[in-house]
């Protein structure tokens, strides 16, 4: 018997055969290049009984349309079931909030797995990304939510912008943590801030790296202001690895947060996990 | 006697013969796509005496660097002159200051043009655009000025994310003044707001054209917040036709702060001819 954990995003599809970290398939084959009638070949070329999908192949522009769990709710629904060619297919459905409007797909297998990894844990959850989300969660449920397009907007202005030749990544946490303190205390002027980086550069040599960290900085300080709800006063955990979550994690803990960390593979492996041993 | 009114900018090169705002040509030879010896025979193709000129032409990347004037000074300064051909070239210099750390390039020529045409004005004049200009003017002297990148992050926004298919371009005006006020009380969430225009079309069918004034009103509202010193109690001119400056408008006078209004094209024009006339 063979199943498949998987986990199939806007951009990365990733599949693990029989639940194990180690067997990774990684591929570029997500939602954004797929039709739907892509999807079926590429699961049966695993030849598996089982396959537990979360992520957007579950999205109306995805494989089969899984309609998202309303919040409060626990993270983890009744799956989308369907038969394709020899694999019995199960698509976990994300979660949406009415008001304020927001959306999830694939972050709520996280939150999932987070939780089979920390029985009874309460807080709130941030996870770092394109689109980050913050998770309230109590009891074992997710009691609302809140996305930002803090990740995508500081993608946009490193590569796309009058920026991007200003900006250059390196290590910086000094310039990272100034910049978190100067957008928190004023968040409106990001704007101005983002450009004065270009024209100290222009003018005072500010050195790219500097600069890079200040422009995460200051998207990063404006986002944990507008979330301040969300963290203050809470236990929170941070789920991710990588430079980006290092960040919020650093920026978090400068405000006393104290955030846990957490693998974004691991709590997603475990939520599809949980999802299959639920089947 | 020919001469050249020639207003130089990142994407778009506009040349007026004798400063008749008629006889205008205009091309997308802006500096992006220019080498250093491109400039030289587009020039010598008018066959004119003289150029008076603003804008990128004069950056490090232009034609030839005209160093800026620093803050407070006058928006009209000695040009860098030089003979190309039988043209003799004047280059203006834009203006920069020191800290906070500020450039502009061309639109100093339009703050000289608007002074030419409304002598001893004082107050604070918006440009909206790419990089929206707020300056503060006073005795025929830019004080200070502010640039926040609010045109182009909301550019980017709207053609390169994922809010790309939730936006249209339409008429509603109600729903921009909402996302002002929104955003002037609450600036730091703007990057969560913006996601809910995504989770609004999604799950309740928020027209795109909402979404699209939204959006341009959660930029506006934010960078209006942030630049209250410059506004509040102030005599304020709006430089700029068409939507954006329109949207400009309205948010001010929302605020009750009542803006003059000058079009650009007779700004620059009066600025490249104050020049012309003082050479």
């Amino acid at each position: 018997m063979t199943w498949l954990a998987v986990d199939w995003g806007t951009s990365r599809l990733r599949i693990w055969k029989n639940g194990n970290r180690d067997a990774l398939i990684e591929t570029d084959q997500g939602m954004n290049v797929l039709g739907a009638d892509d999807y079926a070949p590429i699961i049966a070329a695993h030849d598996a009984e089982i396959a537990v999908v979360c992520g957007m192949a579950g999205a109306r522009q995805g494989w089969r349309e899984a309609p998202y769990s309303t919040v409060p709710c626990t993270p983890h629904h009744a799956p989308l079931t369907f038969q394709s060619g020899r694999t019995r297919v199960h698509i976990l459905p994300g979660l949406s909030q009415s008001s304020p409007a927001d959306v999830m797909r694939g972050e709520e297998t996280q939150i999932a797995g987070f939780l089979a990894l920390n029985e009874g844990w309460d807080g709130v959850i941030c996870l770092p990304g394109t689109h980050t989300k913050w998770a309230h969660v109590s009891a074992g449920e997710v009691v609302s939510f809140q996305t930002f397009m803090t990740g995508e907007l500081f993608a946009l202005l490193s590569e796309a912008s009058v920026l991007r030749h200003t900006l250059r990544q390196g290590h910086a946490p000094e310039a990272f943590a100034d910049a978190v303190d100067t957008a928190m205390s004023r968040p409106a002027a990001i704007a101005a801030q983002l450009f004065r980086l270009r024209a100290e550069n222009l003018l005072h040599d500010l050195a790219p790296d500097d600069a890079y960290a200040r422009a995460s900085g200051l998207l990063i300080g404006a986002e944990l202001a507008a979330a301040k709800p969300y963290w203050l006063g809470q236990q929170v955990a941070v789920i991710g690895t990588g430079q980006m979550a290092d960040n919020y994690a650093a920026a978090l803990a400068a405000q006393g947060a104290a955030p846990a960390r957490a693998d974004a593979t691991d709590t997603t492996l475990a939520g599809l996990k949980a999802a299959y041993e639920a089947l």
